[in-house]
């Protein structure tokens, strides 16, 4: 906010970061809407997943704080900003992803002050890291629910991209992990795929 | 999730409600992106306020539980699937807009076990109440940032639908009860507009 005075450094530090917080609306996924009328961007898919995570928290496998699960999932993509999102199966895309993103998550937290540049950043290393209850049930959040949206569009995104079964079962295997009754759905959700010939096996 | 059996009934109305959600990425406001390059929807606007309640709940009017705003900000416009958005400066779209919303949210929350429906919908009765400082935080970081987009594209949509200071001072007075530091951004937005011409008064 360059534009107008803000006395207060710190709030105004504050307003700029989610300003640019703006620009995650404009980083498209792979994954179609549920409708399939377009991709999905970054920005709503990180409200999705919160308020999965607000209705589906008991079925994580280990007891976890809900609310920091929620907050984990408002902050775990915001480095595709700077980034870019990275199609999970495209091996030459993820080529140097991890550096790219951290030095996304130096450049996009550290516009906020320093103390809270770091609680965020903690949440996303912690995201990341996967080595906490909440980590792992956040990311079976995030690894769930575009497979419903591939699903509930019978598969067209991984036709358009060569995607097997065996490639989609891997990717899913931190659901069950995450969350084993999530994991049941996964399972009838690629046994339905293949029986429908959604997916193809190797 | 019709097509695939989830054994576990409660589960599979979870997902059912989470899948209708994505809905919500399909309602179109009238602000436009910091960017201008298309209005956002009322999904990536949720998560945009869920993560400004994150970065900004110090400056509440009254110490807020921050993980309640949270999570009242991710379901506070889901009625919208149904009632649509309405625009807060078209006097003939309000007429209706409490029933019609009431409306949707029994339909919408109604599709969630029932607990969880009542812990969800009061959520949202409490954001529509406004009788708690979650609710008048929430209600302000809701009115705020409209203004932000607005300002940063040089009052562009003001004008396309012929909006006044005085229009925008009357809607932007619950930010300053909400929170007096977000208050003062709207004294000085407001004045920058008046004196730049990128709004006119009565």
């Amino acid at each position: 906010m360059q534009q107008i005075l803000i006395n207060n450094e710190r709030l105004a530090r504050q307003i700029d970061f989610l300003i640019e917080m703006d620009k995650l609306k404009g980083v498209a996924r792979r994954s179609p809407l549920a409708d399939g009328s377009r991709v999905e961007n970054s920005a709503e898919h990180s409200w999705h997943l919160a308020l999965m995570a607000m209705v589906l928290a008991v079925y994580a496998a280990e007891p976890v704080d809900a609310a920091r699960v929620v907050r984990m999932l408002l902050v775990h993509d915001i480095v595709e900003i700077d980034a870019g999102d990275t199609y999970a199966y495209d091996p030459a895309a993820n080529v140097g992803k991890a550096e790219r993103e951290q030095e996304a998550a130096g450049r996009l937290f550290g516009l906020l002050p320093d103390d809270q540049a770091a609680d965020l950043r903690a949440l996303w290393d912690e995201f990341e890291g996967q080595d906490t209850a909440e980590a792992r049930f956040a990311n079976s959040l995030d690894r769930l629910m575009p497979l419903l949206h591939n699903y509930l569009n019978d598969g067209r995104v991984w036709r358009e991209h060569g995607v097997t079964a065996e490639q989609v079962q891997r990717r899913m295997a931190p659901v069950a992990e995450g969350s084993p009754d999530l994991g049941t759905i996964v399972e009838a959700i690629l046994a339905d795929s293949l029986s429908r010939g959604l997916l193809e096996t190797d």
